[in-house]
């Protein structure tokens, strides 16, 4: 059994598709930012970052998409969702997970959390102007140079997938136009028919369960 | 035979130091950013990215520091230094190296690469100011919620320390006092005599590469 920690419109949603992906008992724990709960001290002594998405193990806990999926998908070796069987493979997946994590969501994260990196409201809001130019670089480069398609790899289905359609839900927010971006457009809508992903989205939008 | 691209004074010594570690056979290429060698035609052939580290394998190109070190860590499977043979010890290990390179990397590059997420001097100033803080805060965390000693894992010595090593060099730099960390500085310390380490910073630090 794992518990998993979330908070919606996050990059959890990526570690929470391969959950379902795998098929692997867990449960799925809300975290309202609105209601501050990241900094709860509860939450805290899980995680001193204070930050989702959080994974509680048998053997320990974990924080960081891309230690936690590549986790998560070795609980089904058969499926592979990681391509660990082949070191290279792996290693395309790695570094496709490690330029989101460290470029993309980071040229996000200027948008609304200018305050990690700068104080002032004139420096956050010169941040925030730039977000359609560094985010859109981004989709640039991985459209242009390492989508495969149908899939992030190619033919097949891996965890690279579930943070590449994470991310790209805040296109839009982040001021990006999809239809300048063909391929990662049809990868999102080939995504949202998936059920695992559509699974991890009902239960990230019901309303049921304490939402803000 | 592999082919390894840095620069000096980049994250691109904690490939180098596990390229050492496993004693591989592999040609170390010195890019210089001072002559803009990252932007020729053949660099950006080998990475459109247009930064450093590159590695080029049998079986194609590989960038971004988390997924390399984990590459060459699987070249000397005996070695294991990734702990791949544990998936819990392994996520720990990934989860480490993904905090560097999306975190305590990215709050360093806001020192000299403001340019990449806001425009204007006046934002780029904001930034630097910031630095010594937010760096600061990743060091607080690792020092106290993370590192084991002596080394980040504990008793045995992992990629992830190659990659502290390489990050802590800019403490200094980035207005962080070592004596604040003491675990970090012992670290420093103790990887600084390691064989490894001292074969890598001497090719990267000899003057007859063309460095500038």
């Amino acid at each position: 059994m794992l518990d998993f920690y979330y908070a919606t419109d996050t990059c959890a949603l990526a570690t929470h598709i391969v959950l379902e992906d795998v098929g692997v008992d867990y449960v799925a724990h809300r975290v309202s930012f609105a209601s501050g709960d990241q900094k709860s001290d509860d939450f805290v002594a899980l995680n001193p970052k204070a930050r989702v998405p959080v994974l509680i193990t048998p053997s320990g806990i974990l924080t960081e998409t891309p230690a936690m999926m590549v986790y998560v998908a070795q609980l089904s070796p058969d499926a592979d969702l990681a391509c660990l069987s082949k070191p290279f493979a792996f290693a395309k997946v790695q570094e496709f997970n490690s330029y989101i994590c460290s470029t993309l969501h980071v040229a996000h994260a200027h948008r609304m959390r200018g305050s990690r990196w700068a104080d002032g409201e004139a420096a956050h809001e010169a941040m925030r102007a730039k977000v359609p130019e560094s985010v859109g670089q981004c989709y640039r480069y991985l459209e242009d140079h390492v989508f495969v398609g149908p899939y992030v790899m190619g033919d097949r289905y891996t965890i690279a997938d579930a943070y590449l359609f994470t991310v790209a839900q805040w296109m839009e927010g982040d001021g990006v136009d999809p239809a300048d971006y063909p391929k990662i457009a049809a990868h999102r809508d080939l995504l949202s028919r998936r059920a695992s992903v559509r699974a991890a989205l009902e239960t990230e939008t019901a309303e049921d369960l304490g939402a803000v």
